[in-house]
C-alpha cells in the first residue's frame, strides 16, 4: 500500500502487452516503513485519532442500499472554534495513515490557520473496502470505485462533521491533496463549491488526459532531470536500451546481465528483458519524482538530490556494454540500496497483491486513462507509442472492464475550467507530472504556483532545512490564499447575518 | 406520458397511507392530445428532426458496458453557424415531444438568438427506456434513474453535437428547462460549466428539499390563488372536506356523493373518501399550476384565469353541505369538463400505468423527496403533516428502495450556491411551486425573476396577445441575460486567439 501515487499510472506505456500487470518494482516499494521518517528527522510524532463513518457504497444508485466504514483521522491540536478553520486532506490511493504522516505541510500550517485536520481515506483502499476482502474479486465488486463515489464519500463525511463536531458547523474548509488527491482536491472545489471553499492542489496532472497534452511530456521532463543533473548521464542511459538488448541476444548474454545486475532471479526470456528493462525505466521515473533537496525516503531512502548522485556513474555514453551496463547498476543502487541492506536486486518476482495497487489498476483501467509515449529523440527512454487499442485488451482481460477515456474531460471540464474559483495548483518543475499540471494563472482565482527547484508535491511536505527558497516562497503563498478564502468566508457570513 | 412535472410530487402528501399510488387523476390527464395546443392557436407548426445516441447506461460504474438509445429533437431553422448559439432543453420526466411543443418560449427567441433547439429527453421516459419495456421491472432495472445520471446524459450528448455537427464547435449552449426540467437546468449550469455557459430555471422548486423552506408553503400559495380569485373561495372549499366527512358517514351519504358528484364509479368505503378528497385536492393544486391569463390546454382545455372561474360556483361557504357539495361539483366541472364531453368524472379507476408516472414516482422515493404539509389554517386543506418514516415504508413497499432525503441538498448545494454563475430563476407568484423557488438575487450573475401574473412557467409559453406585461418583461430580461451570456463567450474565445 505504501507506494507513491503515480507508478501504475505508467504501466500502460512500460509495459507493453502486459499493460496493467503489476510490475515488480511495486514489490520493494510496499515493504518499506514510512511512518519512521517524520519521527527519525526529529519533528514532533503526528497525534491523530482514528475515526469511522457509514458510506453508502453507491451514491449514485437506491437499488443496494449497502454501507461501509471509511476511515478518516482528526487532529485538532491547533484547532479554535473562534475563527478557526478546517483542512480536508481528499485521500488518495493509498493507506490514509501513510498521507497523513507525509503531508507535513498541513501539520506546520495548522497553528496558523488554527486548523482542525481531516484525512479522509479514499474507497477501495486501507481499511475502506466497501467489501472487506471481497472488494477486488471482480468488475461488480469493483463498481464503485470511481472519483465521482470518492468525492461524494468526502462530501458526505464532511456535512457530518459539521452536524457532529460542536463549532465545527460554521467554519471553511478547505480541500487539500497531493497527486490524484490533487486532482481530487480540484474537482472537489468543482463539483461541490458549497462544501469546501478552496483547494489545494499539488502536483495534480488534471490535463494528463485525452490529448490535453503531448503524450511525450511526461518522460521528457524526466529526461530533463537527468539531463541537468550531470554531464552526459541522460545520453548515457539513452545508450543503455541497445546494450542491453545486444546482451539479450544470447543465453550467455542473460547470465551475463543477471550477474552483473545482481539480480535476484536470472534471466530467461524477451519478457524477462522486457520486465527488466521496465523496471529500470521506472527507477528513473521514480528518482525524476522525488528528486528532491536534503536525504528522504518517501519512495526509497535517499540522499540529497538523488540524480545527482546517480548520474556520477553515468557519465560516459560511449563505453563498452559491459561497462555501460556496469555503471548503470551502480546508478540503480543508489535507488535499491542507498542503505546498504539489498543482497540482490528484485525485479522478477510479481509484487503482493497489496489492495492500493490493484485500485489503482483498475481506476487507470476505468476513469484515469493517462496517455504516454516516447519516441526516443525528445526523451531518453526506447520508443514506445500510445495504443488505447491495445490498452482496453488489456484492461479488459484483466479486469472485465474497458476503458472510457474521454469521460473524465467530460465530467471535469479539461482545460475549460475557467468558472471555478479558489484552487491553487501547484507544480515542481522537476516533477515529470508538471507536464499534465495546471502552471499558468487561468484566472485571478484560479492560480499557478510553479516551485523550479521542485520534484513531486515538495510543497506537500513538511518544512526542512534544506528546502529551497523557491519552495518557502510557494508555500508562503499557498498560506497567503487559504487565509484570504478563510477571511472572505467569514466576511460572508457576517453579511448574511 | 403526457402530464406535467409535479403531480406526483405531491401524492406523499395527498394520500397518506397509499404515498406512492397513482392518483385517479393522472388517467385523465394522460389522454389529452397536446399536440394541437400549438397549431390550434394559429402559430406555425413546430418542424424538428428526430435522433437518437447510444448513452452508457451508467456512467458512474464500469461493470455493465451496456448502452441505451436516447432520443433527442433538433430544430435549426433559424441558427447561423456564424455567432450563432445552442437553446438546450434538459428535458424532464415526459416525452420530450410534449416539453418540444410546450416550451414556445424556444422558438419564439430562436431567430434573434440565431439559436439551434435542441430538445434532449430524460432517460427513463418517452422512447428514452434504457432496458426497453423492462426498464420499470424492478429497482435493479431503475438504478439508473437519477438526476445524476440524466445530467451526464445532458454532457455526453452535447459533445457529440458539438463534434458531430459542423459549425456547432465553438458555439455557446444555454440550458433552458421548467419545473423539474428547470432544476436539472440550474444543476446542469452548476456541475458542468464547461459545457453550458447559462441557464434558464424556470418554476424550479430547487428548494423544496430538507427543511430549506417550510414544508407548508405550497399549499398556503395554492390557497392564496383561491382567495385572490373571488369571495369566500378559500373558505369555501375549506368547509367542503368536513361536508365529505359528513356524508362518507352513512352508505346513503356514500351514494349521494357519487351521485351528485356524477363519479363514474360509485364510492363504497372509507378509503375511496380519501381518493376522492385527494383527488380534489390535486384539481385545486393544478387549478393554481395552470392559472393562466388566457384560454389554454396544458394540464386540461381551460378557460383563462381558471381559478376566477371555479370561484364563481364557490362564494358561499355557510349554505348546507349538499349545497355546498353541489358547487364544488361545478367548480371541479369546470376543470374536467370545459369542453363539455366528459359523461362522467374518473376518480376511482387507477391509471394507466405511463411510463412517466412511473419514473417520477420512483424518482420521488429516491432523490427527489420533497416534504409537504399542510395545517387548514394557513390553508384550505384538511390537516397532514410530513411524515417521512410513512413515506419511506411506501416507497420501499412500492419500489424496493428507500428515499435519501439530505443528498440532493450535498450534491447540489441547497441554499449555498453563491459561488455559481449565470443561472437565471424565474418564478410566477401565482405558481405553488415558487414557495420552493430562488426569488431573490443571490449574485450579480445568479438572478431572480418573478412574474407577479405569472402561474408554473408561464414565461416558457408561446407569445400570447392575452400575456400580462409582467411577463413579456421577464422574458425580455431573459433574453438580455442570455445575450449577454453569448457576447462574453464571444469576446473570451476571441481573447484566447
Amino acid at each position: 500500500m505504501e507506494r507513491p501515487t503515480v507508478l501504475l499510472l505508467l504501466l500502460a506505456f512500460l509495459t507493453p502487452g502486459a499493460a496493467i500487470r503489476v510490475p515488480p518494482a511495486m514489490k520493494a516499494l510496499s515493504s518499506l516503513r514510512w511512518s519512521n521518517s517524520f519521527t527519525s528527522r526529529g519533528t514532533v510524532a503526528k497525534k491523530y485519532s482514528i475515526h469511522y463513518i457509514q458510506q453508502k457504497v453507491n451514491h449514485f444508485g437506491f437499488d443496494a442500499d449497502k454501507t461501509f466504514k471509511q476511515r478518516y483521522l482528526i487532529a485538532d491540536e491547533h484547532w479554535k472554534k473562534n475563527g478557526g478553520s478546517i483542512l480536508f486532506y481528499t485521500g488518495n490511493e493509498g493507506d490514509i495513515t501513510w498521507f497523513c504522516n507525509n503531508t507535513g505541510f498541513m501539520w506546520d500550517v495548522a497553528a496558523q490557520l488554527k486548523a482542525m485536520l481531516v484525512f479522509a481515506e479514499h474507497r477501495y483502499y486501507g481499511e475502506s473496502l466497501p467489501f472487506g476482502n471481497k472488494s477486488f474479486t471482480d468488475s461488480r465488486h469493483l463498481d464503485f470505485l470511481t472519483s465521482e463515489q470518492a468525492l461524494a464519500d468526502f462530501a458526505v463525511l464532511i456535512k457530518h462533521l459539521k452536524k457532529t463536531i460542536p463549532g465545527a458547523k460554521n467554519q471553511p474548509v478547505i480541500a487539500i491533496g497531493g497527486s490524484y488527491g490533487g486532482m481530487l482536491a480540484a474537482w472537489f472545489r468543482m463539483k461541490y463549491p458549497h462544501i469546501v471553499v478552496g483547494a489545494l492542489a499539488a502536483s495534480a496532472p488534471i490535463w494528463h488526459f485525452g490529448n490535453l497534452v503531448p503524450c511525450g511530456v511526461f518522460m521528457e521532463i524526466v529526461t530533463k532531470d537527468f539531463k541537468r543533473s550531470g554531464p552526459n548521464c541522460s545520453e548515457t542511459i539513452r545508450s543503455s536500451w541497445d546494450a542491453i538488448n545486444r546482451f539479450a541476444r544470447t543465453g550467455a548474454g542473460l547470465r551475463w546481465l543477471s550477474e552483473n545486475l545482481d539480480l535476484c532471479t536470472a534471466l530467461t526470456n524477451t519478457q524477462d528483458v522486457q520486465h527488466l528493462k521496465a523496471w529500470i525505466s521506472e527507477t528513473w521515473i521514480n528518482l525524476a519524482m522525488v528528486d528532491y533537496p536534503y536525504e528522504s525516503d518517501f519512495l526509497q531512502p535517499l540522499p540529497a538530490w538523488p540524480i545527482k548522485v546517480v548520474c556520477q556513474y553515468l557519465k560516459n555514453p560511449s563505453v563498452s556494454d559491459a561497462q555501460l551496463l556496469q555503471n548503470i547498476f551502480q546508478a540503480l543502487n543508489v535507488y535499491y540500496n542507498y542503505s546498504g541492506q539489498a543482497s540482490c536486486l528484485n525485479i522478477s518476482e510479481t509484487t503482493t497483491s497489496s489492495l492500493g495497487t490493484q485500485g489503482w489498476s483498475y481506476q487507470a483501467c476505468t476513469e484515469m486513462v493517462m496517455p504516454f509515449c516516447t519516441n526516443g529523440i525528445d526523451d531518453m527512454f526506447e520508443p514506445h507509442s500510445w495504443n488505447l487499442r491495445e490498452f482496453s485488451e488489456d484492461c479488459f482481460k484483466q479486469w472485465g472492464v474497458r476503458p472510457r477515456p474521454a469521460w473524465i474531460i467530460t465530467m471535469y471540464g479539461g482545460k475549460n475550467i475557467s468558472s471555478h474559483t479558489n484552487i491553487i495548483f501547484s507544480n515542481g518543475e522537476l516533477d515529470p507530472w508538471s507536464g499534465g499540471g495546471v502552471t499558468k494563472d487561468i484566472t485571478d482565482t484560479l492560480v499557478a504556483i510553479t516551485i523550479p527547484e521542485g520534484a513531486h508535491h515538495l510543497d506537500l511536505r513538511a518544512r526542512n532545512a534544506f528546502d529551497p527558497t523557491t519552495v518557502l516562497l510557494a508555500r508562503s503563498l499557498e498560506v497567503r490564499h487559504m487565509k484570504q478564502w478563510i477571511r472572505d468566508f467569514y466576511a460572508n457570513q457576517r453579511k448574511k447575518h
